[in-house]
């Protein structure tokens, strides 16, 4: 049966290209967020109409990014959430607290720097990864039984 | 019947104490994680042994950790989460992730130049206050239908 | 053990009174929204601060009243919704359609001239009363097997 | 994969049609009660058989057309709901709290007069849209992740 | 903890104080339905208005007794049903399923000359006693660990 | 979307034929029990071996058959069970309790010997109907909004 | 609709071969964890980077294996667990552990000297099976009626 | 409040003891198996009558036993699993799956020997122990936020 795997997580590399290329021969289905930095913090506001307070801007296109992702993430088999080097990410965190309270097989991709900041997450994961080429080596080994 | 309230993020002001004061007269049980940074991030390993890896140190700890902080999570009727002015605070962002995956009552507390940052996390709560007296005015409100 | 009751709807008229003098005598804890128009209406902005838009004005104090009515619900085995003879009342049909979701055992309350309207929601019920005191009479009833 | 959408509420106007229309292109599949208001109101005694009491009759019809509805909500992603301008409309928040005590994404579509009796159902909403084509580019963006 | 137990079925023998009087020294909480037969077939009527035809006067008479046997069963560790000679015993047989869906622990009693038509049932139990001071037994030994 | 119908219960008249016929142009999957008796019974020894003890022999029978059934009831929409004339019919009402506690559309099919016997499975049922093909046209008007 | 059946369990004889031969004409879907044993013990560090403590070698392995392992029970319509006669066979008793708290059906298979250490094992089983070829005989009686 | 702690597994030494007595002034209640070996082996047909067959003597008295593991594991916030040196201990692991499956911390105790082979149950943990008194400690750190 196809393996769904939605990607979330930073969105200024080529992390989930990388993971897909990878796994290219193998039975999986990607998901992830609208990674259109532009049209993400903009949708609300772009189709339900203007708000003057940004609070309320970026609220109304959060929640229409939250049916993508909630849906995304409740479809799911596995949940990769990668941390980069810049920003807060919070909702990167975020996701991962709802992929684990729903009981999705989390895979945490982070550099060696943000590994005390991020101890909690990595310790709710079954895998932590630094590379996306790893994603891909698991998801072949899980669909598989193969090793690099 | 008891309000049961988790007070999760931040551990460097009496942002806790000013709520508890603020509720003292109110039927509510208040609960959190264990606010002794030192204690939190060394526990695993003083109880379970050292490892010279600080992945597995911190690995341990983070897992003791989450006995106590899903416990607190799960039990509770509505989770507060701080965000502060320091640190990466992913574990915040994990627990409001856990908590609304939960169907928790959210409640996020956070100064205006984390509002971008925190939007997908605010869209997802039931309340998104920049004060401690103003969750202790919450939680008044929703027990006994008094507003300030 | 306690039956707990929550009991939504129409705020004007004094039936919730008439309930819990019915059934006085019986190991009952009563449970329902905020019954001040006021405050309900103005709670958001209260304590969380103004809004300009009364769209906000009303979503922040919607989603206050929230919290107390998610839990009320959730807490409650027996949830009696009352439909009197004014306003929309749509709130009150979206808690008997929470508390039917929930498996809640749901009474529904309401005159002669809204049989039609509301024969949905009265399908889902496992009682549709007229009169307070018919509400008493059931959890005498079902407390005690005594019949009126 | 397929998004399921479940069109819920006033049937006297052509807005399905509008919704299903907008999104023609896109891989969405709609569900909805039966718009047939004579069927929906006689089914039950078309059926089961005749019922002197209005009452009754109503009751058998009811129960009838939850089987359609419930599994409709049940298995969407979203459940859209749309409230006209005349009718109490009850059946429309009935459905709008099953909903969203499944965790459906709600997005609530009516004019700006219903907007203070509609605050608890929009609340709970991660849309609130005024004319069916918003919904239709609702779809797209959640889809493809383009604005229109 | 208290172990709470709802004793379904049969109501024309005195086998539900047999239990109750075997378990007197535990710590046990009981719970059942009315088992003042007249009551439970006329509460409907009694409370909510008569009706002409039997199957709507019955309707109405099960739905309110529903609201109590919902909860017991609901509340219940254990769940014993027993079917007695007479009568068909559908709502027994029915009870039974109910518990067994819910992952309640089932005792069921009965005598021998039904074991064959309870095969599916017993086949769910984790008990099939001939005898109520057996349930009693059962009782002391899941509690305190001491046999007969 | 295919309707997944399981039709439990009396298995000596040819009643799920009728509703398979009447159905045969509808999207419905049926499902069913295994309706040869012979085998139902015996089908515990065949495979795992003879007992001496009839309890034994029809406890590992029916526990093969509760394989099929649980997966069955598990799966549907909609559950029907049909009370026939004659035997106990244990196991019909008690996959009727399973059916209502997993939240499926109950149909009940029975004659009018049984109402009041019935009258608790009734009452928690969406339909109740006398005739197969009163079951084949809900069938029809749940999929379709056809009235007969 | 296709049977999903899990094979957990002794990795060293061709029981799984047996089995699915045995079903080769049957709507089964089977599924297993890795049975590379080899592979299955190293894959967490050839993936994810090499551990000097063998603890966390063998933790990485058994977190990776845990993704294949959770997604096949999770998905299973029965999960057969074998039994066989050499080593602990802990983690055999673990997934069945799983498989019973998730409500799947339960096919255990083992010799009869395991016979009493697998008690409790057995009784929270539908089925205990002595040679593979009794599991196929049971799944093709489940799906088709048919006994051997 | 009160920590619910249920002590699985191994019954022939006082590592129970042990955590009972370094917990003596925590606010724990504790809950484990009927430790009474031979009570414990024969409590069904001590109290159901006598089989012939050990199979079933076995299996009478597993499912009266699983009454209470169930209800203690089903209760509890942590389980404790102990693995002795002796014995095949599968029901140690099964009451461990279970305890995984459904989401309780789960804490693992056991000696260097078994690390291979528990690795599955070790990797599913909160925390893995050698020795009770590590348990206690976890269980005040868990509660006070006090290390040793």
């Amino acid at each position: 049966m196809t393996l769904k795997v939605y990607l979330s997580g930073e969105i200024h590399t080529d992390w989930r290209d990388q993971i897909i290329e990878g796994a290219r021969d193998l039975d999986v289905r990607f998901d992830g967020p609208v990674t259109d930095h532009e049209a993400s913090d903009d949708c609300g506001v772009a189709i339900l109409g203007r708000e003057d307070d940004k609070f309320w801007h970026d609220h109304k296109g959060a929640k229409l990014n939250a049916i993508r992702t909630r849906r995304g993430i409740g479809q799911a088999d596995i949940v990769v959430v990668r941390f980069g080097e810049q920003y807060r990410q919070w909702n990167a965190a975020f996701d991962a607290g709802i992929a684990s309270a729903l009981g999705k097989s989390l895979i945490i991709l982070h550099g060696p720097d943000h590994q005390h900041a991020l101890k909690e997450i990595d310790a709710a994961a079954l895998a932590v990864a630094e590379h996306p080429e790893q994603v891909a080596q698991i998801l072949r080994y899980v669909l598989t039984g193969k090793l690099p």
